[in-house]
């Protein structure tokens, strides 16, 4: 546990206020020093009531020092209280904790188009707010999950200049995971001091090149959220873009967000393998994009993955259909597992038990070379099972 | 199975040759009388060798006499040999049936990356051919099947002026069924007297608004194949484009098509409903089919049909993240087996015993209306079971 410090100055707690009937669903996140913040949201054209508040809020600049949270409903779909409802929350905040409204942002999670239940919200908030804590992060980890088994968390610290910097990000993840961060919520805290462009250009940069490379299925959510909250307690000199010391910011911001994604996945509905899907030797970063996620997205190669079946003219068929430029048939290369499975048009036929190592690990790994210029993309996903239809036939009744 | 007769000229056959273990795995359509023909294929950029031979036969414009097709592998990403395979089985049929190179079609469907095992096809092809008949209709649609439980055939009969007319189709389905047509094999007979052009017209039109608008996983196949033969046998005037007999003959061949998907998609693998996905009021066609594939593409909307789980809120997801243009959410109506679930921004809050008749019928029906405009676009899908799962996991080995 002790992995999972906070930054200096952050206080976060979760509790149980009546969303779900058993489970933890209200969490907190509170920094008495003033945040810089920066926020990443779904790309959905349907975007639940908080995260149009929460936008809002961002956009008048005025310092952040807490973030409510609920899982067990979205409020999305709900009407025009929806937002509201998700004002409601932040008042609740502002009445306990001596702050203004634009000091507060507000994020949901869980099922769609039922009204949340606001009130059992703002009755839980002062005894969320008494037991505010720098020990309580799984407690707050546990309050944002859905159907997750697991709890996320991660934390790095590093040096700027003489300065100890820390980062800690929680996540939840699960079903409706997909590129542009389908129903995903993410909160980084640290106590860097940091400019506010440099945040936001940190947070889209990671965002772009994680968050938005991973797929259980394909849908997209209504609710995905990335806020970051900077506190400066760390007390470096505050960090400018194009410096060496926002690169550094930038490498930690992106390994932290990484791991969380591969969290996520790992925990993704039904998922028994991560799938590492790599392209390279393509002509545009767009087109090796396309490739990725055309492979991450279909449904033969994940449920061939989740039976140990090393069918790599799934794979083939995969990449053909993606409508990428410079796909020509006698360039790509296709390896399962580092088994050169596909090369000058056919089927290398490589040894039994060479072939007889393709996913059986809990990692897999899917490397296409189109040889067709310079440019890569990768993607995580992970297999589809029986476990994941279980899940999702019956997940509102 | 009077109802399957074929149109006059026709003659056809399946057999077994030794690609499959047990199950017929040969077929062949034969015509004395010289065919116009029409071809559409995949748009997958990595094309079985059949596709690209059959092409290359149809752009000489000879007439067409005959189609040989096999089922079990899909001569495909299996090297340069492939093409060579594709070439040997059509030689194998003019050197029984006395017809020129140009004049055979060639069709394969069933694994990947394989050889296709030649000999065993050509030392098939003299028992194939002695045995042709007008009554082995249900012998041939058996032999181009590889994961479909049923045969798929339909038949319709009608007038040009005093002349009865016939078309028969021949289909094969099951996994890996998308937009634009994915491993689905089509064949279609008519002894209909039409122009060339208004023939290929005739496919494109009916093909681009039955077959490319089904899916039942978001994989699409690189042997996709729709042919239609036309013998001329029924002696009517020539067909031609603009006229109210091409109109007519468009119109049976659209029905044919269209009950030939709705059987691809109830043998979908797995599938134990087929949905029917409908998109109107949207501002163009394109963005009613972009929403209308989004909604027919999303796991979690096919599980929830699946489980009987009238999520509507998956339905909203869908489309908002469907990027099409014209989306605002306070004007989206979604309707669940003609029950309305969401209008006016909100959850309409049915009564519960309409509600318990959602998604319980072996058809589902989808309809969102965007009330942005007057376009309208539909989609043919399948629910995803646990059964898929198990159909896939292993299918190479």
């Amino acid at each position: 546990m002790s992995r999972y410090i906070l930054p200096r100055g952050f206080l976060v707690n979760g509790t149980h206020c009546g969303i779900k009937r058993f489970n933890k669903d209200l969490g907190i996140i509170y920094s008495a020093a003033p945040c810089k913040a920066a926020g990443m949201f779904t790309k959905n054209k349907i975007k639940a009531a908080p995260l149009l508040v929460a936008k809002e809020i961002l956009a008048k600049g005025e310092p952040i020092h807490a973030v409510i949270v609920n899982s067990g409903n979205a409020n999305c779909c709900a009407g025009r209280v929806g937002t509201g409802d998700a004002k409601k929350m932040i008042m609740g905040v502002t009445a306990n904790l001596d702050l203004k409204f634009n000091n507060v942002l507000v994020s949901s999670t869980g099922v769609i188009g039922k009204r949340l239940p606001v009130d059992l919200i703002v009755a839980a908030i002062p005894k969320l707010v008494k037991r505010l804590s720098e020990r309580a992060v799984m407690s707050f980890a546990k309050a944002i999950l859905t159907t997750d088994k697991k709890r996320k968390v991660e934390t790095t610290r590093f040096l700027i200049g003489s300065h100890e910097v820390i980062i800690t990000g929680v996540c939840k993840g699960s079903g409706m995971i997909h590129p542009n961060m389908a129903t995903m919520l993410c909160f980084i805290m640290t106590d860097a001091n940091i400019d506010k462009d440099a945040l936001k250009l940190a947070l889209r940069r990671v965002t772009d090149d994680t968050f938005n490379n991973i797929a259980i299925d394909n849908d997209m959510s209504t609710n995905d959220t990335v806020f970051i909250l900077a506190n400066g307690r760390a007390g470096n000199e505050p960090i400018k873009k194009g410096t060496k010391e926002f690169d550094l910011f930038v490498k930690h911001l992106h390994g932290i967000a990484l791991e969380l994604c591969r969290e996520v996945i790992r925990d993704g509905e039904g998922a028994t393998k991560l799938i590492h899907v790599r392209v390279k030797g393509a002509k545009t970063e767009k087109d090796a994009k396309k490739v990725a996620r055309m492979i991450a997205d279909s449904l033969l190669v994940k449920t061939s993955v989740h039976g140990g079946d090393p069918n790599w003219g799934r794979v083939a068929a995969s990449v053909g259909s993606s409508m990428a430029d410079g796909i020509r048939y006698g360039k790509i290369e296709i390896y399962l597992d580092r088994v050169c499975m596909f090369k000058n048009g056919k089927f290398t036929n490589p040894a039994a038990n060479r072939v007889a190592t393709i996913y059986k690990r809990g990692t897999v790994d899917i490397l296409v070379n189109l040889n067709a210029g310079t440019k890569s993309a990768f993607m995580f996903t992970c297999d589809l099972s029986k476990r994941y239809v279980e899940i999702n036939a019956h997940y509102m009744t």
